[in-house]
């Protein structure tokens, strides 16, 4: 009898394959699935050679996401797009892509197959192959892991902890858009919100080529992405590099969402997670473009020498922002 | 109010830092947890330039262990051997892990300690770092995923697809041990299995140095682990390579185990999984030991130009060899 965990892997494999007609796999890839690992070549040339980039990103059922909010399509690509993000923060081009998918036993294949497509075509437009991976069945609700590998050229990976007093900190896009959306189902379940009115919380787009250029231009001095929301995420990036931070309330780009169209309010601005966007820091003297490969640019505030992260606001006293996490949704 | 997958991420950041004193991180690791990616030196050097190997595997609970059976120092063991062992099926070296952990909101914080402890102990014991990964709330148990990175010497990987007509078949170790661990759990129920008695399913030890040996001497064809069970393993393996098989009954090496220790059932040996041994084949004309790197080495059987697996006993007419898949347990 083939095992579900097979079977399972089959399809993977045929659905994997069979995406990309015509088109070879990365090229980095010289084993995908089918072996005990996946085997890369990732050196770069003698002249060019390339430091490795790993990270990992959990898509649990009722934990990142749900099954009646969000669309096999929407979960398959924020599935691969927090890794690439990640990959995207480091200044690093993403190759390969392994999946650890666990489905209860009564999935119905469709929502498997619409899962994968919609992961394999987020893939194959950032030239990133679907490597491997692991396959169980299930105890409770649909679980995945996704592993990004990227590489970078050596010694050129941007770091959280690059930052220096006088830096400016910059924000790409808008944010709050994807907490707008959590926001929306938690508060009115009846009215769905559309996916093509809340585009970056269902289909968020991993700012790969904006990470690059930043790298190579050598703008940034430090990066992250906005994971966990812009105060959180400008913590980790303060920590890491001894620094403190101010930021001015009104510069803070905030997203645009629903129909019809209204902006986000600051709280969510501050604290939403989930917008995959980059936080970036440069020195004072670098000149940064307003929009980089078709991405607003914002500066949002300073680098400053003490520990603590100020808001300023032109209508209210300066205060402390405090790291407010994003916590998901709880079910 | 700080998250509970932020202290985590602390937490094991800190374990994984403390739990080294004195020995530096693998020097392949350029940086390990903190930032968006983990940064590795993969290349090698110019002269002996590597390739990549990467794999991931699940551990989920009441799939692969249940709390009243595996102590939290197993659980932690048999996450990360399942990943070296995949490692040491291609002849590489392992230098990273990538632990993805969620956990349930009431776990015990002494469960974590113990369960990423022994983890930590066996990464250490293979000079292999803890870089990174993603920690969650799990809404159902405990689940746990584990990416390992390795290097091997390029275009030097021992792969599956390499067994050739007349190529003997060998494997390391003794097999069905792990599965008789599970026998006396689900049929004894009242009387544990000592680990100690059982090591090879309770602390399984992946068989790094000697599938790295295979590699140097160019003594193998082709290598797979045992993870799914010698009948089915060997499929994936002569599927690879194109191949068919005849494997003599007698000679497989079966585990002996339990007190006063006693030699499992062909049936387990040729189908239970989860031994992490090594199967792979060898040229005619290779001269393969009878041990190394203190492993038994046994030949059980021969690669044929056919597509079929078949099993010759001296008792029993000659029967085709089925794979009989390793559900792991179900609960």
């Amino acid at each position: 009898v083939p095992l579900p965990e097979k079977s399972l892997i089959a399809r993977i494999r045929r659905m994997a394959a069979s995406s990309n007609p015509g088109r070879p796999r990365n090229s980095s890839v010289l084993a995908g699935i089918g072996d005990d690992c996946a085997v890369l070549r990732l050196t770069g040339t003698p002249r060019n050679p390339r430091d490795t980039l790993v990270t990992t990103d959990f898509s649990l059922e009722n934990v990142h996401f749900r099954r009646d909010w969000h669309s096999p399509e929407s979960v398959g690509h924020r599935c691969l797009a927090r890794g690439l993000s990640d990959i995207a923060a480091m200044g690093g081009d993403p190759v390969a892509a392994f999946l650890s998918l666990a489905v209860p036993r009564d999935l119905p294949q469709l929502w498997i197959n619409r899962f994968l497509g919609s992961l394999i075509d987020l893939a194959r437009k950032h030239s990133v192959t679907l490597c491997g991976g692991d396959t169980a069945e299930s105890p409770a609700g649909i679980l995945a892991d996704i592993a990004v590998v990227g590489t970078v050229p050596q010694g050129k990976a941007l770091m959280r902890s690059g930052a220096r007093p006088g830096d400016r900190i910059y924000v790409s896009g808008q944010l709050g858009g994807s907490a707008a959306a959590i926001e929306e189902l938690m508060t009115k379940p009846r009215r769905k919100p559309k996916p093509q009115d809340y585009l970056r919380h269902f289909f968020p787009e991993p700012r790969i080529e904006l990470g690059r250029i930043l790298r190579e231009k050598g703008l940034a001095s430090a990066m992250i992405d906005t994971s966990d929301g812009l105060s959180t995420d400008l913590a980790h990036l303060c920590e890491e590099s001894g620094v403190g931070a101010e930021v001015q309330a009104e510069a803070i780009p905030r997203a645009a969402v629903g129909k019809p169209r209204r902006e986000v309010d600051l709280e969510l601005a501050l604290h939403g997670g989930e917008d995959y966007e980059l936080l970036f820091t440069a020195p004072r003297g670098k000149s940064v473009p307003s929009r980089i490969a078709g991405v607003p640019i914002t500066q949002i505030g300073t680098i400053t020498r003490g520990r603590k992260i100020l808001l300023r606001s032109q209508t209210r006293a300066r205060q402390e922002l405090k790291p407010q996490g994003w916590e998901h949704f709880r079910h």
